[in-house]
């Protein structure tokens, strides 16, 4: 018998509550959905909370606690993740931060947080940032992400990132000091030290860079600073093959969800079309999921759309991915290897009414051999609470995974 | 837009059992409750174990879980919650106790626990306690209670909670010496050494005091020792506000209650008519809730009649004070400022065959915008395993309130 496989498809921020517009029906309640209905109807259905009850999840700590990591273990900040996302090889112990190519006047006042959105040349920026090398022998590793951004790691025995941020979040306002949050601790004071050291010396090199200098020439803000935020220590973590015996692969649409899969191990597929935004072509990210599963046990999928949809307070832009995604469950069903098992779910509510992340639960269904079928027929918030499943957390979605497909260990005799 | 406000109503020792006598109804399914019905109808409802499945919880542990602090980690004792209660300033480390005052033969039998229910008086004698000096300079703070009950706090670095009672509670028996649990546990046997000392010196003090002079002359016990139980440890614990952010009262009608309210920062409400007993005005509670939410964000209240209808094991007096909860519902749903949350629960079933408290769960409902709403037409213990909630846990209460309300912070991106 062949080891089965299993695809694990999260869209993104799915969950809701009831919206008056719609008849007091949540976006996945009101949405045409045939195909997620019926594997619904074929699978067993629950609640998950992707971290605890009640508590507001990002993106970020809920795919770690779904792929089966406590995020209270293992998470101090989106940097890592997100540096991993764009290829930056975190190692255990290192500082990571998510960081913004920024304008300041020569005060040190931030004129633009996103130094016009700029949108060429800042891999010549990079370069002549990275590497660069700080007091106490810290080293700088930093890489240009997409338009304004980028990441940075600080790498040095014994940092902390337990430290505040240089960024105000605010125009107008002058690039902070960070500090340690306990003043105490030496390892956050020295990794506040070499952040302001990185700042200060960011703007001492980009200011003058031909870049800025054709930017400026061109009526264009500069990219004349760099201000790091987000900080995390890199984690040490066991790939997530060695951890379940599955070789895994991820097709998602951020950085973000990118880095998190990178960060375990897992291979990353680029799929053509996949923008991450509501014009994302989702068919082809299920294209890219059955391609992977010829040579991968398990495919994590994240598509983003519905997420978007509660960020904008846009029910409309939420069911219209749904139906997106419904369309590429009717492909997945139809395509997969024989023998595949199905999870569909969500990493967190982003309810239209909050216009961010909210602590409710969200709807799961486990589709495949043996599962037990349970009386719930609809693919939606409300609906799976009279399924089998009762309520569970994220941190047991891989655990039913593998000990559905029958390749868990045993714990005792 | 401003932050919506919350309620939270604890009835305390709602849950029950059938009972034969109501048709093998609880008496929350036997009573009339068209409020309770018609927050269950238009809210989200499930069950909810105070502290973890099967767990007989506390008044004291239970009100800690559901206000988000981890009974497991902050409650050695009831001793720090009942010197709160009275008004008195708990400081992490303090060993509290609650007391009683007794009466003692001069063999040190007892004789009256309860000093023949004292009733005036006992701020003299407490006021010839308080401040008095034990060995190793540990500081005595002392004040009296409602009847023969009192409050001892022990003050001195290094002392333990770890330690058995010197109360027998028994009359006839011999006041016990306190003594440390592990013998080797240095800061427990100075702590047993000093309730030795303070047991047998409160009898030097009191045994001639005035107030107990006029008892004896009058044929009344006199209370000529203090006898101190339920010791704990006094926990740090951040104030609700820090944790939460919302500013918060206390309606509520029991010492422990009120101890542990003000152990966590909350305003406490004094209530005309609260009585605490069978016969409070549960109207008036009502009524200050109203008034509270004019200055605070968060309600915390606590009715106590249906507790006593169970320890009396009388099905008919709990269903009494369910018809007046019901009353004071409605007058909530009617008067409380538009947008604020409503969430009605028990800290534990007290059923009237077993006369205590017990680990069955309780029924729990939120109200309020956004809720998802469910099947569940009725407030009980039975009912309401139909709700969308499922079962959750005391600890989860206050992280799904302050989500709903949107002023929890994210975990992660």
């Amino acid at each position: 018998m062949t080891t089965p496989k299993a695809v694990l498809l999260i869209a993104d921020g799915l969950g809701d509550r009831p919206i008056k517009e719609l008849g007091n029906k949540t976006p996945l309640e009101a949405a045409e959905k045939p195909n997620l209905n019926r594997v619904a109807l074929e699978g067993e259905c629950g609640l998950m909370d992707p971290i605890a009850v009640g508590i507001r999840a990002g993106s970020d700590t809920s795919h770690l606690a779904i792929l089966g990591y406590d995020p209270y273990k293992y998470y101090t900040g989106r940097g890592p993740f997100e540096a991993a996302g764009i290829g930056m090889d975190v190692k255990k112990g290192d500082i990571a931060f998510r960081c913004n190519f920024s304008t300041v006047d020569d005060n040190m006042v931030i004129t633009d947080r996103r130094a016009g959105r700029i949108t060429s040349g800042t891999d010549q920026l990079a370069a002549a940032i990275n590497g660069m090398k700080l007091s106490n022998g810290i080293e700088v590793i930093f890489k240009e992400s997409v338009a304004h951004r980028g990441a940075l790691i600080l790498r040095a025995p014994d940092l902390s990132a337990d430290i505040t941020d240089t960024d105000p979040h605010h125009e107008g306002t002058a690039v902070m000091t960070s500090k340690a949050c306990d003043p105490n601790n030496a390892s956050a004071a020295k990794t506040a030290q070499a952040v302001n050291e990185f700042v200060r010396k960011s703007y001492e090199v980009l200011k003058d860079h031909p870049v800025n200098k054709e930017r400026i020439a061109q009526g264009l803000n500069p990219a004349n600073i760099i201000l790091p935020r987000g900080g995390g220590i890199g984690p040490h973590m066991n790939s997530f093959e060695c951890e379940t015996g599955l070789k895994a692969a991820c097709v998602a649409e951020t950085g973000l969800i990118n880095g998190v899969a990178r960060y375990v191990g897992m291979d990353i597929t680029e799929v053509p079309g996949a923008t991450g935004g509501l014009d994302s072509n989702v068919m082809n990210i299920g294209k890219a999921i059955v391609e992977q599963l010829a040579s991968h046990d398990f495919v994590l999928c994240n598509v983003k759309g519905a997420d978007l949809g509660g960020h904008d307070g846009n029910p409309q832009a939420k069911i219209d991915t749904i139906k997106k995604l419904d369309e590429m469950v009717g492909y997945l069903v139809e395509n997969m290897p024989k023998g595949t098992y199905l999870v569909i779910t969500a990493d967190h509510s982003t309810p239209c009414a909050i216009k961010d992340h909210s602590g409710d639960p969200v709807a799961i269904v486990f589709w495949g051999e043996g599962v037990r079928t349970d009386k719930c027929q609809q693919f939606d918030e409300r609906s799976v609470t009279s399924g089998g499943l009762g309520r569970i957390r994220g941190i047991d979605v891989t655990k039913i995974i593998t000990q559905l497909m029958n390749v868990q260990e045993k714990f005792g005799a």
